[in-house]
């Protein structure tokens, strides 16, 4: 991170809600492992708190809350549409998607339309807004790593935007998921790699 | 209209808001003459009820809700961006940004994610979901001629879709947007064009 | 045009084939009276030097050139292909589809991918260099006013540039296509339109 | 695979190039552990015998042939960028840029625009293709697992896609980079998995 492109960066949180992120939420069973092993609430609290003082623009990449009749009369679903359904994942109007209270948007926030699968870019507004805010260059963090994470990675960098993950910024089903993301995929394609302690310390404006 | 078709064919309606199609609608003051000569209401009404019988997919292509904060630090904002910002067009949560009182959405529509500019298309999942229903072909109505319809037709196209243009299910702020859009534009990229009288004659199933 | 954003203003230069700007072409019946007219070749000529003096990018966006086997088997054709298809338009390795010997390109120049309908952006990567070259606005010029430049027009806007048009750097079939462009539909979406004198006499760097 | 959707089915081939897949190739040294220990050369081309016995439209989906000045003044290089820069890979008119010769196209078979990074539908016409087309479903094989082949099956899904992966059509620069790929990646989003000799044990038409 570089003091003299923050206005040009953007902070992108994906799927910070509370079926995630919170005991009680719809998949925390399975998400709680990594989510509690690597202070995942915490970092991200740290990542938003340092961006607000860096005027790092803020935007969230929020997956589709599930009402009735969704998936109705589809060609084929997913693994990933197949799951949301079974369980009606962040579903319409509930506690659980909402996002962690912890992590709350704030006035200046950005929040992209709603996305169907894994890439927060995908069938959503969120490189028209980033366009329309002049980024340039985007930080990745939120859930899951090996899924909505790596699917929008890869869209950013197609997309031609500088790419940056947070690498104890994400979490997911176990740590083989955010082994693999950290260490086989993202290196392969991503421009760079940050813890979070990594982020705070570079220089404030 | 070919029967054998219907299951793979959508109508698509763009923007048939309060603020175009309704007496009091911030806009209506400029679309009057062309909705209320063409009959576009009526129009409106007797395709959606077309398509029902015909079991053709009905999905909506709905414009941006202007709320507080939008296009602030936006790069540039296009004419039609800031219309919408100088009036606070479809106003969230307002009347004006509801669908007109005989165009409702019905159990088994489809509303796609809103768009922020002119194609029903651009930045939202209206691509997905056709893909998601199997539809191949498209038949367009709604506001306004010269940009919205004109833009999502063109980008149905791009798209792989056939795309009817329904020429008396279209408005505008004066007949010559609609002129050039039926007589200039459309037929120079779109794959027919019918009259609602055309498409209720195509037979039942 | 202002001198401070030239470094990231892109000339994008649409279709500048011999099929539709030179004696001979396939389409120069068609083109001949406004590509003539106007002075279209000339004003292209001038916005191409004007561009490198002032260190704009010039980057063309050139149509799909037709090869046997083409459009075979596709469900539907749209009049453009249909036209493409039926005189054997841009043939591939073909005099037609080389670019007009006076508006050839140079080194660093950029030439995007081939488009198949209308607008320069749909199935290309005129997106991704743009993006690369960090181009906020894009200035438009060449073939055919209603179809290729209103198209790639719209598409620019909805993907974030600043969208500008040179009203007398554009050709068409007719009279009125050019003038329905001009008029009717770019002014409604588009950010700025220029002469190509005007274009010309903002301020060298 | 059922005999009743091979209309409906496309292959797709990534990158089958000699500098991934034949002996001197420029990346062969990295490439060859798994090509030759995945017999890949052989699996690809049964894969197309198969696909041509069963009428499923090939359809190849290759990476950009690096020519001089390409990536010259681009904002940022992703390492798949700096990659193709630094050893020239896939040179334009090369042999290393040619399919292998035991996998060329045929007549029929369609070619997709060259991507630029990873996925094979990321700034290309291969959406646009495989829809004109009528193609739901693609299957896919070639290179490189954890990149290319993820990112196009990513993309896949989230374009509407069903996308089958055969588990021993791909290669990578080691085994670690396959097995994630096919248990802890794709298994996620994607729909069905299969080995060359699933695909062609279903039924010829």
């Amino acid at each position: 991170m570089d003091a003299s492109t923050y206005s040009k960066t953007a902070l992108i949180l994906v799927d910070p809600f509370n079926d995630f992120l919170s005991e009680g939420g719809k998949f925390y069973p399975l998400t709680k492992e990594t989510v509690e092993g690597i202070h995942l609430v915490q970092n991200l609290k740290k990542l938003i708190a340092g961006a607000r003082e860096r005027k790092i623009q803020i935007i969230y990449a929020p997956h589709h809350h599930t009402a009735e009749g969704d998936y109705l009369n589809w060609r084929f679903l997913s693994p990933s549409h197949q799951g949301s359904k079974n369980v009606v994942l962040f579903e319409k109007n509930s506690w659980g998607a909402e996002f962690h209270p912890e992590l709350l948007a704030a006035k200046g926030d950005l929040i992209a339309s709603n996305h169907w699968t894994g890439s927060g870019f995908a069938n959503t507004d969120l490189d028209f807004l980033l366009k329309m805010h002049n980024i340039e260059r985007i930080v990745l963090a939120g859930m899951r790593a090996n899924t909505c994470i790596d699917s929008t990675a890869r869209y950013g960098v197609e997309l031609g935007y500088h790419v940056t993950l947070i690498k104890d910024g994400i979490g997911a089903f176990n740590w083989e998921e955010i082994r693999v993301t950290v260490e086989t995929t993202f290196p392969n394609y991503g421009h760079a790699m940050l813890s979070t302690e990594e982020f705070l310390n570079t220089p404030m404006p």
